[in-house]
C-alpha cells in the first residue's frame, strides 16, 4: 500500500524531502573498506587469497579463470538461454555502436584548424557481482561498449562461487565479449587491486560496475585516493512511474514490484493524475505481491515508497524533474507530447508496453544508469564512457597571422608574458 | 637547465617515478576546507560575508553585482581589449557549436525503438579565479558551452576585488556570454555555497572551474558529500613537448616556458630525438628566462622538470603517452603521421606554429583539461560536460512479441520474477 501525497499542497520542503535519497549514515563502512584497500595495496595477490576465503568461503590455487575453464562453464547453461543472451547482446551492440561518430574539423579563423578524436580508454575495469545475485546482463552492458570504444585492456573482476568458479551465464557473456580471463575477486577488495594493481591483477584507469555498499565505497574512495576514475556514484535502484487515466493498474504494479525486489531500499514512486488510479494500483500491488518470491525485501521496498496525486501530466513531470529518477516510465498513451518536458531521468520507457525489465535485459540500452537525484547531471554508461575526446589543432603561418594578435593581447591581459612570447617568437 | 634521462636506459620504475605528478600531502587543507564548507552550510550568506571580510579584505554590502554594474565596469577596458575577448568568444563559440548532435533511432528488434536525446543539466555553478591571476579566458571556456547547452541557470562565483568589484575583462566576458549576475565569493566558500545554496546563492547541479587547492579541495569533498559533481579532478598546469631535428629551439623554450610561469609546481617536460636538440632549448631558455616577469615561479618549474631523450618519435609518443599531459605540443615536420598514436591527452598542438597559448585563449578549443594524468580516462569540458544524454525507449504490440521471451528468460535466470511478471503480463 503506497503512502499518497497530494502534489498541489505539497510545501516546498516537503518535496525536498520527498525527493530526498537515502544517503549512507554509517561510517563504519568507510572504515572496513580502508582497511581493505590498505590491505590489497601492501599486500596484492595474498590479500585477495586472503578474503576469499574469509568472505567467499573458498581456497583459491588461482584467483583467475582462463578461456578453458570459461569454455567448459559456458557449455552447462541451456540453448535456450544462451540464445537468450546472443539476442541482448546483439541489441545492446546495435543501439551502442551507433554512439560513436567521427567529428568534422572546424576552421575557426583562416589557418587555425581545430577538431576532436576519439580514444579508448586504455584499461578499464567491469565489476560484476555474484553471490546471491548473479547478474550476467550487467557484464553485457559494460563489456559491449567497452568492446566497441576499442579498450585495449578489458580486466573482469567477480566473487568466486564457493566451488572457486563461475556461473555458467557469466561464463557465457565473456565467450560473446571474446574476453579470455575472469578474476576472481569481488568486493572492496576488487576494486582496490584494480585501482593499485596486484600480481595477477592489472592496474586499470577507469573502474565501472554496481555492487553492494561496500563496492560503491570503495569506488567513492580510490576516485579521491588515486587517479583512477569511475564510472558513476552508485545507490539504490529506483524507478518513477507516471500513470494517467489510460494506464493498466496491473502493468503499473508490476513495473513498481520490478523494481522493488531488488532490495529494501529500492524506491518504487507513482505519480498518477487521480485518486482512482493510484487506488487501483494499490488493489494490483497486493493481488501480486504475495506470489513473488523476493515479496519480503519488495514488500518492505513499497512500504518505504510512495505515491504522488497530480492534477495532471504536466504536474507529473515537473515531480519527477525534481525527483530525477534512474528509471522512468511513463504509462499514458500520448506520450510523443510529452517527451521533451522530460529533462532529468536516466532511461525512459514510454507507453504501456514498454517495462523497464526490457531496458534492463535486452532492449538495447544501458541499465547501468545514474541514482540518487545523479541523473540531474550525470548520464548513463555509454560508449562516451569508455572513451576520451582529445582535442587537436593546427595553426599554419597564414592562421597565426589570423590569431597572433588577439592571443597576445589577452595573454597581457592575463599578465602571462611568456604566453605571449610563444605566439610573437613565432610571428618575427 | 632541464635534467635530461634517457629513454633506452630508463627502468620501469624510473618511468613510473617520472611520469608520477605531485600529489597533495597535505591534510591541514582538507580540515581548513571541511571547516570552511561546515561554515557555510550552517550560516549560508553570512559565512560568506565574513571570509569576504577575512580573505579578501573586503566589507561586502550584497553578495553579487547586477547588469549596471557590471556594465559600467565592461566600459573600463579598452576597444581592442574588448575586441580580442569578442574574437575569441566567436572562435570557442564555433568550435564548441559543432558538439551538439542529434542522433537518430535505432530499432534494434521491430517494434523496439531506442535512442538518445541531449538535455542540458539545468543548474550550473562555473567557478572564476581572481586575486592575483585574472582570468577572463576561463570565465569564455565555461561560459561558452554553457550557453551552448542550453543550461537554465549559469552561476558565477569569483572572487571580490579589495574595491568590491571584479575585473572589468571579467565583466566584459559576463556581457558576451549574457549572463547578468556575478556572485561576489570565492575561494572554498563559493563551491560551498553553490553546492548547498545559501540564502543568495542558488544551489547547483554541477561545478566547473579551476582554483587554488582549496579550491580544488572543496570541489573533491563536495564531490562525495553530496549529489553536486564536478567537472573534474584538478592539479597543475602541464605540457610536454615531443621535438624532432626540425624543432626550432627558441619555439620550445618559449612554449615550455610558457607553462612554467603558471607556477612552481607546473611541469614543463620535453621529449626530444637528440641530444643536440635538448641542448639548444636549454640554452634558448638561459636567454629567455631572465626577461619574464614571472621568472622566479617559472625558474622554479623548469628546476623540477625534466627532459627525455628518445631515440625516434615512436619512443618519443609510447613515453607521452605514459605520462599522459594535459598539452602536448608535436613540434616536428611530419606529424600527420604520427596523431593516430596519440593515445592520452588533453590537447595536442600540431606543428611549429601551433603554441598552446593559442588554444589557452583564442583558437576555439577548450583550455579546462585533465592534468596528472587523467587524461588517460578524462576529456577535458566540452558541450557534453554540460549535457546529459537520456536514453528513451518505445515497444510495440509486435515489439513485444520479438523480445519478450528473451526477457523472460534473462529475467529467471537472474532470479527475478518480478522483472519476468512486468512482461509476462503485458503479453497475456
Amino acid at each position: 500500500m503506497l503512502k499518497t501525497y497530494n502534489y498541489a499542497t505539497l510545501k516546498k520542503q516537503e518535496i525536498d524531502s520527498l525527493i530526498a535519497r537515502n544517503t549512507d549514515p554509517s561510517n563504519a563502512i568507510q572504515e572496513i573498506v580502508d582497511g581493505i584497500i590498505q590491505e590489497v595495496r601492501t599486500t596484492g595477490d595474498q590479500a585477495l587469497i586472503d578474503y576469499a576465503q574469509k568472505f567467499d568461503k573458498v581456497a583459491l590455487n588461482s584467483l583467475y579463470l582462463d578461456a578453458d575453464a570459461i569454455d567448459a562453464l559456458a557449455q552447462t547453461i541451456h540453448r535456450d538461454q544462451q540464445r537468450a543472451l546472443e539476442i541482448a547482446f546483439q541489441n545492446i551492440h546495435k543501439f551502442h555502436s551507433t554512439q560513436l561518430r567521427r567529428e568534422r574539423a572546424v576552421e575557426t579563423m583562416p589557418g587555425v584548424k581545430c577538431w576532436r578524436e576519439v580514444r579508448p580508454i586504455e584499461k578499464v575495469g567491469l565489476y560484476i557481482p555474484g553471490g546471491s545475485a548473479v547478474l550476467p546482463s550487467t557484464l553485457l552492458m559494460l563489456g559491449v561498449p567497452a568492446r566497441i570504444a576499442g579498450c585495449k585492456e578489458i580486466v573482469v573482476c567477480s566473487p568466486p562461487q564457493s566451488n572457486g568458479q563461475i556461473n555458467g551465464f557469466v561464463a557465457y557473456c565473456l565467450k560473446l565479449l571474446k574476453i579470455d580471463r575472469i578474476y576472481l575477486v569481488g568486493g572492496a577488495q576488487a576494486v582496490a587491486a584494480m585501482a593499485f594493481g596486484t600480481e595477477s591483477i592489472p592496474k586499470v584507469d577507469k573502474i565501472f560496475g554496481p555492487g553492494n555498499q561496500f563496492v560503491t565505497k570503495a569506488k567513492s574512495t580510490i576516485q579521491s585516493l588515486t587517479n583512477v576514475s569511475i564510472d558513476m556514484p552508485a545507490g539504490p535502484s529506483e524507478v518513477l512511474v507516471i500513470a494517467d487515466e489510460t494506464a493498466n493498474p496491473a502493468y503499473v504494479a508490476a513495473d513498481l514490484l520490478a523494481q522493488a525486489e531488488h532490495g529494501a531500499d529500492s524506491q518504487a514512486v507513482l505519480v498518477a493524475t487521480s485518486q482512482e488510479i493510484i487506488d487501483a494500483v494499490n488493489v494490483a500491488l497486493a493481488e501480486q505481491l504475495p506470489a513473488l518470491p523476493r515479496r519480503e525485501l519488495a514488500g518492505k521496498a513499497i512500504e518505504n515508497s510512495y505515491a504522488v496525486l497530480a492534477a495532471d501530466l504536466r504536474e507529473a513531470l515537473a515531480f519527477s524533474n525534481s525527483y530525477a529518477p534512474e528509471h522512468l516510465i511513463l504509462e499514458t498513451s500520448d506520450w510523443e507530447r510529452h517527451t521533451r518536458y522530460i529533462l532529468n531521468a536516466g532511461s525512459v520507457f514510454l507507453g504501456h508496453l514498454t517495462p523497464e525489465s526490457a531496458g534492463d535485459y535486452a532492449s538495447g540500452t544501458n541499465h547501468t544508469l545514474p541514482t540518487s537525484g545523479y541523473a540531474r547531471s550525470y548520464s548513463g554508461v555509454s560508449v562516451d564512457s569508455f572513451v576520451k575526446k582529445v582535442t587537436f589543432q593546427h595553426i599554419s603561418e597564414v592562421g597565426l597571422q589570423h590569431i597572433g594578435s588577439t592571443v597576445e593581447i589577452l595573454a597581457e591581459l592575463e599578465g602571462l608574458q611568456a604566453h605571449k612570447n610563444a605566439v610573437s617568437i613565432r610571428k618575427s
